[in-house]
């Protein structure tokens, strides 16, 4: 292929650089590809740099030197953030979510692509700037959540489980007591899944006391892991919290089942002091 | 803010369409945010159009009328599908991955969120065409695989699960067999996680005889719904197949414990006829 236009150049770096969020593309790698000399890709870089960051769905990080190139960090600007979890709270409220015994059906939105891929984008923008080596979850409802937030802060995702699967090899179990019914189960993760040492961001759909979470720590003590942080979807209020430090998206505060009525409140994301980064006036 | 440069249009408007496989976007609305003229726009989507399609990641489809707009289908080239399969096919092979028991470690395949994206790109590809209404997959490990599938075509993802749980509400549960344990299990469906009717894709990591599969099906059937397809990301030679038509990724023929070694192959998905539709020559 011939040199190509500026137009079109600006449209497929636009699809590289979005496909393939924080990886470092050197310059050298688009010069060649588009025959172009490297004054003319940073021109193009810059132009998509002032999109991205005037939208507030991100920025282009540039590392100079001979290992250099260019990298994009999504983020979403406050107001977008304020938004979707408006949209959130108002589902989460919706009475026909009640279940017998006062639990709240959450399955719907925990498959909507369109929901996670905003929600991963808050947890991403929340937790970036944190190296974070891998990320955490607990089978089966965390899942999706989880792979959301590592496909935009491209990290892998390591499962925790509550039986032992021969398809996991050797693992590490431990002990943890789930808050509300005081009950204990297991939680496993296989050996081969986490490096010693790894820095890890928990990510969970809900958290009472946080017993499972609680869980997911002592396992990664058992890897020598660090814990970066702990997001949740949904929280509900315990009367004693086992985890003191996490981000939550939507509080529900109270489940009246005789009325049908669920109180919704935001979460703890816009109150967790600095680690709300990027914010758009 | 005032009118748009062309520049920095054909970057938000990519950004946009990437974001949002699948959705019909009326002109006005890129109209209306870039306060330029219709026929602007339609020179610049002619522009992000001739991009994807040279590149085989996507095209842009045009919807004429009142109701009209346009929309971004994403696929992938037969050319870059190979080279992703040759490395999956690869990773496949590595010895370590064998277990006691000749069971194969896939945890980390499955963890992989740049393999999974472009897996899902494949499976989109593979289906583009059908109307899809949801994506279906069963705990634990095809969660993520159906999730990177639907990111892309823009459906709901529902779950089956092994285990009745409170948190599901009314379920409706069938009986399957595995095949190669002859093992009963239940597997259950949320009864308001899927509509009456709905044309479903079925999504799962790995499948031998097919029991699990078959056990999706017969509870869609419950469901009065339709199968459009089902795609696997790994299979293995069974006496008698339970599913006759799906598309595989990759066929793990051999795992010889003694040799420590595994024997991989090309899955049929070229060799479906028809259904892979995009191929760039």
């Amino acid at each position: 292929m011939d040199k190509w236009k500026r137009s079109a150049r600006l449209v497929d770096m636009t699809r590289q650089l979005l496909a393939q969020p924080y990886r470092l593309i050197p310059l050298t790698t688009f010069a060649e590809r588009y025959k172009s000399a490297k004054s003319s890709i940073s021109e193009d870089l810059a132009i998509i740099h002032e999109v991205f960051s005037n939208e507030g769905s991100g920025e282009l990080e540039t590392v100079a030197g001979a290992a250099g190139g260019v990298r994009y960090i999504p983020r979403m600007n406050q107001e977008r953030a304020r938004e979707v979890l408006r949209a959130l709270t108002e589902q989460l409220a919706n009475p026909d979510r009640i279940l017998p015994g006062g639990f709240l059906y959450l399955s719907d939105l925990l498959g909507d692509t369109v929901l996670l891929s905003d929600i991963g984008r808050i947890f991403a923008t929340v937790f970036a700037g944190e190296q974070i080596d891998a990320i955490m979850t607990v089978e089966t409802k965390g899942i999706p959540l989880a792979h959301a937030v590592a496909s935009y802060l491209r990290a892998p995702v390591v499962i925790a489980r509550y039986d032992y699967r021969v398809t996991e090899g050797s693992v590490v179990t431990v002990n943890t007591v789930s808050g509300s019914s005081r009950r204990m189960r297991q939680l496993s993760l296989s050996k081969r899944s986490l490096a010693e040492g790894s820095r890890v961001l928990i990510i969970d759909d809900f958290m009472k006391a946080g017993g499972t979470v609680q869980g997911m720590i002592d396992l990664l003590n058992e890897f020598q892991a660090e814990v970066v942080g702990v997001g949740v979807m949904v929280e509900s209020p315990a009367e004693e919290k086992l985890v003191d430090s996490y981000v939550s998206l939507a509080t529900i505060t109270q489940v009246d089942i005789k009325q049908r009525k669920i109180q919704v409140e935001l979460g703890n994301l816009f109150t967790q002091k600095g680690e709300w980064k990027h914010e758009k006036s």
